[in-house]
């Protein structure tokens, strides 16, 4: 954490910024350690270029902020207190004068917005998170255990899943026997919603699970993550359920090959672009282009999605630490619905596939 | 719908408002009947004193609008168009000057703010959150109906969790075992993360479900909700495993009584204040004023909390079609925690309970 906050110092020295003030649950977590939910109570680190930091949170969460790991002052504020004049007290004793403020602009809202205004109101306020999004790129070793944990289970969730597939049971079916099986093992929140889709459900860009029942011919999509301390997985698994039909087979077979070939371009040093495009022209070649409408993937970590971003046109080049999903997708209405994911650590010299559920065609008898 | 939007209109004209541009997915929904979470992309409903309102989606997102119920024009963008420029027409083409815009300040993110500043830069913005809190306070009869059908689910829930209680039980083995059912149902949302709590944690406000397990002696708290359509149910029920102490059961004797004190206050007519001070005298009163330390409920429909909130000073008169939440609770650490939660509904002259399982004390042998 002390490392975190010191690149935020020298990023507020290099660009003449007396304070960053971050709101987002995920970026104090990732400063602080605090990994916190405060709903709409105010919760939000400050980091000075040389000044000692301070965080502040509801009176109540100040002892879990000091156990998280958080060595600088902890202001607590009650709910009779106006936290935003504490802020500015605080704020103030530290930095005689303000000219330019760094905040969160995707996350903050405009009422709170308003209210920095109104205690620096002749300040110039920037955006603190394209700094904060490539700090959180390279993961440390504590990070991709964390994160190792989170895919282990998501591998778990997918065997149980498809050892739940029948004829009859509906997708609510089989999504509520994996989240059960996940709470027995002790894990209480997931990445995002999960998504069990067979049939032409899999087949749709807006599927969302529900009482439709698996039959035979079905390939049956599930897309689920786990959280572990903090940090998610994601993954995508397709498989069949009794005999599909020869262009079904051929449509997984060539998501299959497309994600081995994205996979076989990834190393340090590699732009994103390249990834994404390596397994785009496969698909494309086969003829199945204009059914993959989504990037390859996602940087993942304390968000579900996070940087990098992998897309045709973005150059920004991979590096040691990095950590993300290869997806390729091909969804043929009213025929399939096939995509295949992984998360994926950059190495030194190559990958480590962190999920490890098998990807060959699985047959469901 | 048009009822709504028409009740908008009229307010921009009062406050000489020439646009609202509203962006958060609940007052969309509430709006437009239209239910979606677009994440980062721009979903938003514009309303006019007196030109035709408009929405703008992404464009794979059109049909659901339509189908939804919005009957006037529904704007669709690509991923490669700019939509705020999109916006800026649809607006300019409808009202001349725009001298104020109300927006949801407290939804509406800086970096969007800073967008719509830069499109009419001369105007002033002010928020719409209060007049659609207002609005949305008084359920029609298709909300109330939607409502009681998340109740009666939030009812089954706690039937199925007080069934799955058994000494070694840990709180996520219980808390999974309710989610399956509801799933099995046929539920996809849940209203907010499901808390089972046993023991010390139902005792401390900090609890989060884990691998506590359920001994003799325990105290079990459920606070659950489920989504119907678009809207909420919230309900709290604590149930005891086998013996529990003389002291345990009169915490539990006077949170029982402390709740029926309030509902017998509720009518229409009567500040919320009222029915707060009702439950919280009974429990000052029996000693545990300090172990009672927060508002005794909150609306709920679309979201989980809303207008109105029931505090000792909030003068807000109750009036029919109000819905909300009684729960009041004594948390005494180490000893007992136990919360009676109910969802009401004001009728024309007295009181809906919308959740029906018992609430005398329960003792699971």
């Amino acid at each position: 954490m002390l490392e975190r906050i010191k690149r935020i110092s020298s990023w507020l020295a290099e660009n003449e910024v007396e304070v960053a003030f971050l709101t987002s649950p995920d970026n104090v977590f990732y400063l602080s350690g605090f990994l916190s939910d405060p709903h709409e109570r105010l919760l939000g680190v400050a980091i000075f270029q040389d000044a000692e930091p301070f965080l502040i949170c509801p009176s109540m969460e100040k002892d879990s902020a000091k156990h998280a790991g958080w060595s600088y002052e902890v202001i607590g504020y009650s709910d009779t207190d106006n936290p935003w004049d504490i802020v500015q007290k605080a704020i103030t004793s530290r930095v005689s004068t303000v000219h330019t403020v760094a905040i969160e602009k995707e996350h903050m809202n405009v009422e709170r917005y308003e209210k920095l205004n109104g205690m620096f109101h002749r300040a110039k306020f920037i955006s603190a998170e394209e700094k904060l999004r490539k700090l959180r790129l390279k993961k440390d070793p504590q990070e991709l255990e964390k994160i190792r944990e989170a895919c282990a289970l998501a591998d778990y969730a997918i065997e149980v899943g498809v050892a739940e597939i029948a004829e009859g049971k509906t997708e609510l079916d089989v999504l509520g026997a994996i989240e059960y099986a996940l709470k027995k093992k002790g894990v209480l929140a997931m990445s995002f919603s999960t998504m069990v889709l067979t049939g032409k459900n899999a087949a749709s860009p807006h599927g969302t699970p529900g009482d439709t029942k698996i039959k035979k011919g079905d390939l049956v999509l599930f897309d689920l993550g786990v959280v572990v301390d903090g940090y998610c997985s994601d993954i995508t698994r397709t498989v069949a359920y009794q005999d599909i039909n020869n262009e079904q087979e051929h449509i997984y077979q060539t998501v299959l090959k497309a994600q081995l070939e994205a996979l076989k371009t990834i190393r340090p040093g590699v732009p994103c672009s390249e990834v994404d495009i390596a397994a785009r022209n496969f698909i494309s070649s086969a003829g199945y282009g204009e059914y993959f409408p989504h990037r390859l993937g996602h940087g993942l970590g304390i968000s579900v999605h996070e940087y990098p971003s992998l897309t045709e046109t973005n150059p920004l080049i991979l590096e040691e630490g990095a950590v993300f999903t290869v997806e390729p997708g091909i969804y043929v209405p009213g025929l399939a619905g096939v995509r295949i994911e992984d998360d994926i650590a950059i190495t030194k010299s190559g990958i480590e596939v962190l999920t490890k559920y098998p990807k060959e065609l699985q047959i469901i008898r």
